[in-house]
């Protein structure tokens, strides 16, 4: 930093000098990779492509031709400037009413229907990262834990458990069953938990699975309802992906097992959602929890006072939002949009002789690498990571960062980059393996 | 809300069910009397003015006149739609470095240049709630204690405690002084906290001061420094009325006594600053920490993953204050706005017979009913402000609520109201203290 500083030794907070905050972690390590050496067609044609991000731009365009058409939503205009200074002071926690409303009905668009939103149920926070804190601090004393099936988002590590002290036990899952998870699995993890003497608390799933790219079927999430009744536990449902499936078919929300037992047990139940895959609006810091639970939209909604969404944007996006026509035509296109890129990298892929997890659903895929790993190991799946980072250069993010249980597997972007960037990084993955004649052990 | 849940059995954690959140106390329940029956010129002239919320509005014309003349400032135009791409992908924690240098070099021309901002040791958070609830998150551990000199603004016991598990020892100030923190009431603090067996890990004073309306003298800064120092603990100021300061001279900034310290034992200072109090912008939540210590602005920085900035907000605000002839024009008409709109409470009052704490800063002022008191107890003084909001019908906030040993004393926002309204709240008061026939106590 410019102005150098002696620092010497007042102490700081266990927080703060945990390692909780996960960035020495494999995941953050190849984004230090891209960083160092960012792939550029013409300026950096060798460097390394980032396919550790889960962000999409497949269907920005769409998001650039509202704001031409509807330039009054993004600005106040010279004539509304009354319009400004409301918005400017407005703070308060309940969030804009017509932003609130905005989202509910488009998280029901996105579920075609299938399942009702009440927008005074709705809490904003500056993103999902803030929602599934402000869950956890709600749900669980430090020193409990939740349950969360394996492979999982390597940011909950930081997430549910670094300012709040709460753990995560793992449901393991496997490639036995396409990572699903079973009741077995639950209960094994709950009684892991018990043994350690970590009081569980919750659930907490991501559906559609992130890093898997496959939504959760019906069938488990009865199974996991059942089980969070049977517990007298919470359960979150993270479904910042649910309007990024392929086909809308293929997506149960937990709002719709709910509904169908007529809200029994619902007060239990609490969905994340966000702006920030599903309309690709990540620097805009918009997340929001729905709650069953009057008592946890009450206490998330004062606690949203640490995490407040910038009223200039609720602004914009409630008009954005409230344009049906448009929404129906993004998550379409978007879906669409997302179908062939999905195609494209699992055809490019199985050219290199690789195959994926079968998903339906994200900005990513599940590669699958185990059979080529020289030993069934962790190490092993590192040691290949750390060739495909730096010499093929491509940063995609290690099963093991995920808390996998098995070796081998990779999270693969695919939507944060252009159609021919994604068809170079599957070329230099052919000729990796190629080159290195890997052959799947048998 | 509109669907109805059965809400039956499961547990929240020890946070949730907590009454930290502070709303059952009398500084929200004058808002509530605010919200239920707000006046209105001309639809609700006998409803309740609220004189309870600390919000700049005297300046907004200026934010306006800004952006009609830069209205490219605001929106991406319909040619720059590259701009919003690039924008609201960013969810970079260290936040725009244009929106962090125009920042830094706001700070200094607040402070008439007395001292200097490094842009790489700001960090970005939703606004100074989120500030001081993230330092307090990094200093201290759940159990120990902060100093906090009295009285102090009432939000401190949500912000500083709620999440953290911190608490907060009071440092006695009374107006045998002017409420200034001596190092007598600092170690008679320390000493107490002791004896409670809570491990003191700080200070945090607000310079200029809410509730006071002042700023605090540089000996005071000094001797605060001292006892810091000799404590080896964290000293945080919380500076977002700086600029509120009706005299530039009439403010130092904890910075500028770092400076002439050369620095010496800076690694346990940290600022907080926003834009919400001197910009009149609350709805942005922009807040910001900065600190003198490298490893706070690492680890504040990770942990601002919860509390980010939207980047269009940034956008907006980085145009807006790299101009600095816009901000230098501000900053000034503001400050003579500010100190207008002073002079006339202070002389309304006094014509009611009522005497202020001498201010210089911020938008309230720090009333003295306590010659009118039935007896010197907080009962008496929650008796009168009963009968201040419900007969005379104005919210302010009772002292009590911000922890003042001494009853008696009021926080009177000025500057969240017109200058009509302004003079209807003193004509108000005026008539209710001739009607009453109050006596001072002798």
């Amino acid at each position: 930093m410019a102005i150098e500083i002696e620092q010497p030794s007042v102490g700081l907070s266990r927080v703060a000098v945990s390692e909780t905050h996960g960035e020495e972690s494999p995941y953050f390590a190849g984004w230090k990779a891209y960083d160092e050496d960012p792939y550029h067609e013409t300026t950096n044609p060798t460097g390394v492509i980032q396919m550790g991000l889960a962000e999409n731009q497949v269907s920005f365009d769409i998001l650039e031709e509202y704001l031409e058409q509807h330039s009054e939503a993004a600005s106040w205009g010279t004539t509304k400037s009354a319009g400004f200074r409301d918005n400017a002071l407005f703070q308060d926690y309940h969030g804009l009413a017509s932003f609130r409303k905005a989202m509910a009905s488009f998280m029901e668009q996105i579920r075609g229907g299938k399942a009702k939103f009440d927008y005074n149920r709705i809490v904003l926070t500056a993103g999902a990262t803030a929602a599934n804190e402000l869950l956890t601090f709600i749900i669980a004393d430090p020193g409990d834990a939740l349950l969360v099936p394996t492979p999982y988002y390597p940011g909950f590590d930081r997430d549910l458990r670094w300012r709040t002290g709460v753990n995560i036990v793992p449901i393991h899952c496997d490639s036995s069953n396409n990572f699903q998870v079973t009741p077995e699995a639950l209960e094994d993890a709950y009684h892991r938990a018990e043994k350690m003497k970590r009081r569980v608390r919750g659930v907490l799933i991501t559906n559609p699975s992130n890093p898997l790219g496959a939504a959760i079927d019906r069938k488990v999430l009865e199974e996991i309802m059942d089980f969070v009744s049977l517990k007298n536990i919470h359960l979150v449902s993270d479904e910042i992906y649910s309007g990024s499936v392929f086909s809308p078919q293929d997506f149960t929300s937990i709002a719709e097992v709910v509904e169908a037992r007529n809200f029994k047990d619902a007060e239990r139940v609490h969905i994340v959602y966000s702006l920030s895959k599903d309309l690709g609006l990540p620097g805009f810091r918009v997340g929001t929890i729905y709650s069953y639970n009057d008592k946890v939209v009450t206490t998330a909604r004062r606690m949203s006072s640490f995490t407040l969404v910038s009223s200039q944007t609720q602004h914009l996006l409630a008009a954005m939002l409230s344009d049906q026509k448009f929404t129906a035509n993004y998550i379409k296109t978007n879906r669409e949009r997302l179908t062939r890129r999905y195609d494209l990298i699992i055809n490019g892929l199985r050219k290199a002789r690789i195959e994926c997890l079968k998903g339906n659903a994200g900005l990513f895929c599940w590669m699958n690498l185990s059979p080529f790993l020289q030993s069934q190991t962790t190490e092993s799946e590192l040691a290949l990571w750390t060739l495909i980072v730096h010499e093929v250069k491509l940063n995609v993010s290690p099963g093991s960062s995920c808390h996998c249980s098995e070796p081998g597997w990779f999270r693969v972007c695919f939507a944060n980059m252009s159609q021919q960037t994604l068809q170079i990084a599957l070329n230099r993955l052919y000729d990796f393996m190629e080159l290195k004649n890997f052959k799947p052990l048998t």
